[in-house]
């Protein structure tokens, strides 16, 4: 009998996503800023004592709502890792900004803060630190460096940071920004959203206007002006209700998704420890000052070769394991913008990575399959 | 017995809708440009022969699309109906372009065609007719003017217009570029969505880029290459397949959807005619050579306070029914930076134009309530 075909992810339900849905409707109200948006909000305010939030169409849009708050303009510059997501960057880029890419660590793709300080000229207007798997970066250094310099913001990329911890500080409640992503490889889904964080109450005002298309809708529905208007620069980043009470459904189920996750991942991290051992590849680094949140589940391997072997072989056993980003600094479109050092990390993460099945319905017969499927290939 | 509240708009399912978004679960997919995206923009391009279109966030981000494909930057100028919604200025204002407003004709909210002309300068690099209440611009003077100068773009903000027609040529297939809105304010919608169409086959290929997130991501999943990376600028334009899904619902039920407005709207037309006759209020105006379609019921009063009256009045038969547009060039955002020309037209409308309720689930019995509201008005 042929071994079912087992997805690097698989969204899914958790609870009662699609009877808000069907609640939403029956609310009247299916666009942007109703009752599930504001409903979500409120709980991850809560949650994480954060003091705004907003939810957007996309991880990439609350990125590009930080980028519109800072106010970057060309010739700003902007310090991002080069093992992250193109959006990190493009967010950015659309402003206007020259990005200046700094390497991973070593020993794990987050960004190497140690060498964030030297990259930092008058120019520099953010530092953009991305918790890679949920791990979180060593925000001190970097806040330090924001105090040292004027003007100098920290917009923490926490698209995959949900329920993550730098000490006992929540991800997203660390920089002056940050944005969520609820993309479907994420922990909590709604398709494609996501969600703006504002620590800095000087950001907040503007914030509310700038998603609401530049207008003063919101304080209009909350009954402040008489008309709404155009008050400032916008576009539409609220995402609609069908989305936030997809979205709601998840957070109420947050709990239970996260013990999942954190099971499955502990499971591979046990039951591949003695081949990290033997050397075949490295685990997972976790420093002592994060607590992760179960969201991606990777390898290192020795080599591009092998990673690329492994993953082959993992597709013969109708497994799908896949790599992950490849370094911005060497993509097509920044190359040549780039200031030609190299960054040996970013792109051993690149070639060395592979991400193994791990989401909310992934059952233990599958989980095991790939387990062995691995132990095989380094038999 | 107290009226019931009608509102003046409502939201509403029309068939599958909440099938077709079990249906993208049980896809595997949630996130966008999977089936139900690629189901709708291939119902949308063979109904109006569109060469290409990409479903997006919203129509603002549909607009935001057309404004990076042009390539506007700071310096130039996109000519703008000051009688629209913020997004249609926004999403150049966002670019760094200068907006130039155009005034409405006298009789109808519709950008003044035969003043464009006079607005053109070097530095002019897209026109933007926005087709008020489904009701078409003359584009013929405007693709001349296009036609006449050097790297003039026409961009259909046709965020209202599905279904419309200029002369027999579906409106959204006439300019360069052209954006619709699902929102759910609209005839078709899916709480917050739109779409971009690419009638200007130059900019097809890096139309698919910039809409995944500046990634050939799409030539990805389609087998083209081995690996997607980043090789322009972008944002996340794309909506997920829960917003898609219901679109596809709606898109099914296009022609019953359509049946009921233009009864609904024909309803208003014949019934308040008569006061129209007596000078009470103008009625909407489609020109020869436009086929709307019932997007807007809305009447021209001939002050505004007798407008603002007529709110009031129908409010106390617990009826809804709303001004429009504040006119961009006198708005807070952009007044400073308006060129003075007084716009008496836009201005006009929107003083006295007011919209009454219309949607799909609008039954009888209550659009008789708001005839016979706005009847007892003018008594
Ligand atoms: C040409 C054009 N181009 C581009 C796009 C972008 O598309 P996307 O949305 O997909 O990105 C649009 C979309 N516009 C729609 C609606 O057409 C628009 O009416 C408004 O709808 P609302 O939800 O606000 O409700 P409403 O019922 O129109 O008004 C509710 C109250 O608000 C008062 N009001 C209203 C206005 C407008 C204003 O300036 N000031 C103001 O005080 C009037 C009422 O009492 O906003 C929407 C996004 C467009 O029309
Ligand atoms: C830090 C960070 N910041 C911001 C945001 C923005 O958030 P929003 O999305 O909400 O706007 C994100 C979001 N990223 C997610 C995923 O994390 C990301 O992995 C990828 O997911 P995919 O759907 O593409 O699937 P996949 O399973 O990751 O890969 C599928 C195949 O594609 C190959 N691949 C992959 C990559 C990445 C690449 O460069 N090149 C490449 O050839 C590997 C496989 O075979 O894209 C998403 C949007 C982020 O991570």
């Amino acid at each position: 009998m042929e071994q079912p075909f087992i997805p690097f992810n698989k969204p899914f339900t958790a609870g009662q996503e699609l009877v808000h849905i069907q609640q939403a409707l029956a609310n009247g109200k299916l666009s942007g800023n109703g009752y599930f948006t504001q409903h979500s909000q409120q709980f991850l305010k809560a949650r994480y004592g954060l003091a705004h939030a907003l939810l957007t169409t996309s991880g990439t849009a609350a990125l590009e709502m930080a980028a519109l708050l800072l106010g970057i303009q060309p010739g700003d510059e902007v310090i991002v890792p080069s093992f992250t997501f193109t959006s990190t960057a493009n967010a950015f880029v659309l402003r206007g900004a020259t990005i200046v890419f700094a390497d991973s660590l070593p020993h794990h793709p987050n960004l190497d803060t140690d060498q964030v300080a030297g990259l930092i000229t008058p120019r520099t207007r953010a530092i953009v630190p991305v918790h890679y798997a949920g791990v979180a970066c060593d925000m001190a250094p970097l806040l330090a460096l924001s105090r040292a310099h004027d003007q100098l913001f920290i917009v923490e990329d926490a698209a995959q940071a949900i329920e993550s911890r730098y000490h006992e500080q929540p991800l997203g409640a660390v920089g002056h920004l940050a944005a969520f992503s609820f993309h479907e490889t994420k922990n909590i889904i709604c398709g494609e959203g996501g969600m703006l964080v504002i620590n800095d109450p000087e950001f907040a005002a503007r914030a509310e206007i700038i998603w609401e298309k530049g207008t003063n809708r919101a304080a209009f529905f909350r009954g402040e002006v008489a008309r709404y208007q155009w008050v400032d620069v916008g576009s539409s980043f609220l995402p609609s209700e069908l989305t936030a009470a997809y979205l709601w459904g998840q957070l109420q189920q947050l709990g239970a998704i996260q013990e999942r996750r954190t099971t499955q991942w502990q499971r591979y991290y046990e039951a591949l420890q003695p081949l990290a051992r033997q050397g075949c590849f490295a685990l997972p680094f976790v420093p002592d000052y994060a607590r992760h949140n179960a969201h991606i589940f990777y390898l290192l391997c020795t080599s591009l070769e092998e990673r690329d072997a492994l993953i082959r072989h993992l597709g013969q056993h109708r497994i799908l394991a896949v790599s992950h980003y490849q370094p911005l600094h060497a993509s097509p479109f920044y190359r040549a913008r780039h200031d030609g050092r190299p960054l040996p990390h970013a792109t051993a993460h690149a070639e060395r990575l592979i991400r193994l099945p791990l989401y909310y319905e992934l059952n233990l017969t599958d989980q095991q399959q790939v387990i062995a499927a691995v132990q095989r290939f380094y038999l």
